[in-house]
């Protein structure tokens, strides 16, 4: 099988983790926020600009942004539905945003109110507006490996969702496992139906275990950017008690063992899903965070 | 990545993961082993025969082994730690014995008491005295991805233990990830280093989320058989609240997924896991006990 050199992550705990979390006060995602800035990741997806009535857990987007540390080797994100989204991030000051839309019609319904087509429609001007304050856009499609309402998905939809983000002007494309329904094998077809000349970045859940299995094997595709989350904060909306998002901790004490480089520091890394759990006032699903890394050896009998 | 057409799994909820369980009574075990005998597992590790004082879960065997139902198609083993535990199995009438040694020194002294060396001088013994009754041995080897007192375990080792089972004469070996600190790179390079004619089983856990990767991994080299426990039952003993053996179900249903058939009913197993669930009495790790398969969609809003 093939691996890469390095792999680049970007932290989602702040926003995607806190956001599907009963809500947490302002000073604790600032805490989060700044203590993974000091693990060595490079990217930080932080807060999202969507409707407080809708995401009550990122209503403080603003005033969380505003107090964060910025340090100068991170790239900080976030993320938007729409372009009014985007034009309040923007105000804020992000220089790199990110659009969501589903590649399933149903999903994008319930997610974000509209069609597929209108939200495609829309990108092209949100490219622009994000040109004009030199900002970067990534274009996030989310089901991309299988939809909770339709089911399976046709990776031929999936690419022509990513052909018309790259036709607007969006710099990079990301899928999204949005509740653990990806396998191997969807990311294999996914890859063997996708041809963007985009970067891509793919995002796992681990609902049904299978989030490590699934980077291998985009791993072994090419594919070196990819989302995770401190700690697995975030759990699957459609499974109550379910876990989501892949635990970055997870990720990372897998990728080091192989001999890949994410240039983060595991043990600070685990100190801060310590802190997550703190901060979000559960035990954490995380396999790394409660049993430690395969290093930590118990004392001899 | 290659991947083969079918998969055999072994399950072990009955022995392995209720020994890392609080104490089930008789009747529950027997349940369970029945219930698994109708998912379409071809092999089932029953029962160990252990001390009694070291291991009051596995007391009552005999009791356990009489009960349960005999299904042609199903080959039934018992684990043992030495030649009067092996002894004990085919006075019981099983046919199929597994006899555990581990890769690394302390770790054997503290799961069996003596050293490797002295496990393995009676390994010859223990096969001779199979055959007199007609019964298949295989080795397993605990700690073959890492020691949870030693750290890293070399795979040369581990290949000189396969080495001495199969001049032995024993039938198979299996590289138990006793701790769960296997990964992609663990399981690759122990492949590089054994060379042994004998056919090869794995035993994954996801104590640190990598089971499907490293199963994914040993698919690629060629590996076909896998232990796996209905429900993930079975903690990580040296870690307590982690996760342990992989859950068959999650197995079960990434490689569906992929094509690879395994003969199992994953309706039926998911319904054995709840069984499962209910006889240990708390709520068990496997996310596809918890979220359902794949193909189990949320009604559309």
């Amino acid at each position: 099988m093939h691996q890469p050199d390095r792999v680049t992550l970007r932290e989602v705990a702040p926003r995607d983790g806190l956001q599907n979390e009963p809500p947490v006060p302002a000073a604790g995602k600032i805490r989060l926020i700044d203590a993974l800035a000091r693990t060595g990741l490079s990217r930080i997806e932080a807060v999202s600009f969507v409707s407080p009535k809708a995401v009550p857990q990122m209503a403080d987007a603003a005033e969380v942004w505003a107090a964060v540390e910025k340090h100068p080797g991170i790239r900080y994100s976030a993320l938007a539905p729409n372009r009014r989204g985007v034009e309040r991030a923007l105000d804020a000051g992000f220089t790199a945003v990110e659009v969501v839309v589903s590649a399933s019609e149903t999903h994008n319904r319930a997610n974000i109110g509209r069609s597929v087509a209108e939200s495609l429609a829309e990108l092209p001007d949100i490219c622009a507006v994000a040109k004009e304050h030199l900002a970067a856009v990534e274009v996030i499609i989310a089901t991309s490996f299988g939809c909770p309402f339709e089911g399976d998905v046709d990776p031929g939809q999936v690419a022509r969702i990513a052909e018309a983000a790259e036709a607007a002007g969006a710099g990079r494309v990301a899928f999204g496992d949005t509740t653990g329904m990806g396998t191997p094998r969807r990311v294999t077809d996914l890859l063997d139906a996708v041809s963007t000349g985009l970067p891509m970045l793919m995002h796992f859940h681990d609902t049904r275990g299978t989030a490590l299995a699934n980077l291998l094997t985009a791993l072994d595709r090419g594919v070196t950017e990819f989302d995770a989350s401190v700690g697995g904060i975030g759990g699957c909306p459609f499974a109550p008690g379910a876990s989501g998002n892949v635990a970055t901790e997870e990720v990372v004490h897998m990728l080091h063992d192989m001999g890949v480089d994410t240039g983060v520091d595991l043990d600070a890394l685990i100190s801060t899903a310590e802190l997550a759990q703190e901060i979000v006032g559960r035990p954490l699903e995380s396999g790394v965070l409660r049993a430690g890394p395969r290093t930590r050896l118990s004392p001899k009998p």
